[in-house]
């Protein structure tokens, strides 16, 4: 694995320099004479530029704000590297526009904010936002993530969506829609527990309680988020707001205690917490999803060998990948064309459940190694652009 | 002219309304399975962010910073039309953003700034720089521009330029190289009155006085600058600059007593404040550079009837176009190029000079209805490029 790991580093580095970056802006018109010009630029040009001043909705009608959002970045939490910085946000930004290009055919440019503070990264947002049509958050740490979402949401008009946490929890809920489906569970019964309380942990909590979970743990690197630790001023906003409404019986200890008679495992936290032993005292059937990238919270082939039913990791050479790419091009497809029509609402969580439903609906050939439909199934933008239109 | 200009108005309207917007950006990698997505997005991509956060100066290797640029406004001073606010910009930047690409193969996005404050607009700027391999600085209102440009180029390592100024000021100045050199006068000689002292013509005006010009009058909307009006606090930094270099004999009064003798009339300011009159008083083969848009200082038509020897104007529908368009794509690209090649020096005025001679020497069928090269001759962009390389 660590070899396999390595090999595509290389590979990716050979890519990158080859390419000179991963995104290239074209012009949709040929400049090939005076008269291209008279159009495209100066005097012509002036006759939009008076149009929009006149009438700013018809920025989305003959801009590029159509079609276009921004990446956006501040380096502060990337992929599973940690805070690395804006610069080195970029290879990540990139892939993640050319993937709304390739398969939704949306245009997506990255910004790598060089600055780390709550307040200039929303008000930097706020000031380039009139060229885009959506503003898409990216690899920002926790928890300052979720005040950056919040307040950009209220301040511009234009929808804005915090990837790392809802592209996983939608995509996260989906596979569990379909995982209780094949195990014949009821989510009013199943007692889930999610470890990693960061951004995706925090929306994975939020959707599967909107979602109807009704006994759920969340455990964090210091332990079981319970009310003692509320007390002692542990917890953050965010973690004070789930455990309101989850850990009913107000468990305390380690994971270890959490998970005995669980039926199901969310891992959003880090390598190897997750042992045999435990998924040993889980109860019957039990589904674990291990999405620590690159290394997941167990491997497959141990979680197997415990008893695991079903098994998702975030990872692309096991079955079941459990990855946001399956809903961003998608949402913002819809997103882009909901605001154009004029149908665009405030997004919130029932837009995501929407989503997970629609695409656990949506699976062709289920089983327990096929829990989810494939990012390179061409159904799957329409069925997440449908769902949000 | 205004039916002509109408009608430019409508094509381009349509043309943007059938377009939505004139750029798209492009993925330079198909994403078809999971391999190329292991490569270009993760894991693989986790070596490329690990080997910028290593040594920074590699993001110009592994990222479109290599070849993107921002061209960026606050909508304070959109074409000739005012300030019409960030949203009225964005078809003039995309605009930019399109000749980049297909005059010079420079990607270069838009980026409208929805605040007209200049701190604001220089911190929001630093934010974003990580990305771009430039700023392209643009109808950003004088005299603001000035200190946003030059904090950014004292703050930012890579090249910024505002093209108002820059670009406009060395086309100027290539055509009065062209000029002199037809009418048989010396730099030394000749007496130039430059009537407005806004961006353009701030930037005119330190052209002129480095290139070697030493008679230089200016005029702004109150008349000549002089010593008087310095005493009396109505001169900004800039023109107080200028003053110190210009204008030997303190002239007072207004433009028709300034361009008296005058053998160069250059206008970067408002219609029809150049009349017929005026022109006779010039020296004989008088030099008039009409550049307002889209309505100029004078008409061909009367600039000729008074006797003028060269008539230059910003239009495309009359001989001898001055306009940037001829410098900024060979000027990005070359940028690009010798920061990625390690050569790049801060820009400075003699950059620009370089520019205009090179410019001047190479323009081809030279004569009085010609004195630049044609913006669609293959070669400009290669002769800008090896100026600043």
């Amino acid at each position: 694995m660590e070899n396999e790991k390595k090999n595509y580093n290389e590979l990716s580095l050979d890519m990158h320099r080859e390419l000179g970056g991963k995104l290239e802006i074209k012009s949709k018109v040929r400049l090939e004479n005076k008269e291209d010009l008279s159009k495209a630029y100066t005097p012509g040009v002036a006759g939009v530029c008076l149009a929009i001043s006149e009438d700013k909705s018809l920025d989305k009608v003959y801009t590029i704000k159509k079609n276009t959002i921004a990446v956006v970045s501040d380096g502060s939490a990337i992929l599973g590297l940690g805070n690395l910085g804006a610069s080195a946000a970029i290879p990540v930004m990139e892939g993640k526009a050319a993937i709304l290009k390739e398969f939704a055919g949306v245009d997506a440019f990255p910004i790598c904010i060089d600055s780390q503070d709550t307040e200039e990264i929303i008000k930097t947002i706020k000031n380039i936002a009139p060229v885009f049509g959506g503003i898409n958050l990216e690899d920002i740490s926790s928890p300052k993530c979720f005040e950056i979402e919040e307040r950009l949401r209220n301040e511009l008009s234009i929808p804005v969506m915090h990837d790392d946490q809802w592209g996983a929890a939608t995509v996260t809920l989906t596979a569990l829609i379909n995982s209780l489906l094949l195990a014949e569970k009821n989510k009013e019964d199943v007692k889930v527990v999610l470890s990693g309380v960061g951004a995706a942990g925090v929306a994975t909590g939020r959707m599967l309680l909107a979602y109807g979970i009704k006994n759920l743990i969340l455990v964090d690197s210091k332990g079981v988020i319970n009310n003692k630790r509320k007390e002692n001023n542990e917890l953050n906003k965010e973690k004070i707001e789930l455990l309101d409404k989850s850990n009913i019986q107000d468990l305390t200890g380690e994971l270890k205690d959490a998970i005995v008679g669980a039926d199901v495992f969310i891992g959003l936290s880090k390598p190897d917490v997750l042992t045999k032993d435990m998924v040993r005292s889980m109860n019957q059937k039990p589904i674990i999803f291990a999405l620590a990238n690159p290394n997941p919270e167990i491997s497959p082939a141990e979680a197997k060998e415990a008893g695991a039913f079903i098994i998702g990791t975030g990872r692309s050479d096991y079955p079941n990948q459990i990855n946001n790419s399956l809903v961003f091009p998608g949402f913002w497809k819809g997103m882009l064309q909901s605001q154009n029509n004029g149908t665009y609402k405030k997004i919130d969580i029932d837009t995501f459940i929407r989503i997970s439903d629609n695409l656990a609906k949506n699976t062709k050939d289920l089983s327990v190694d096929n829990i989810l439909p494939s990012m390179f199934d061409k159904d799957v933008v329409k069925i997440v652009e449908d769902s949000v239109v």
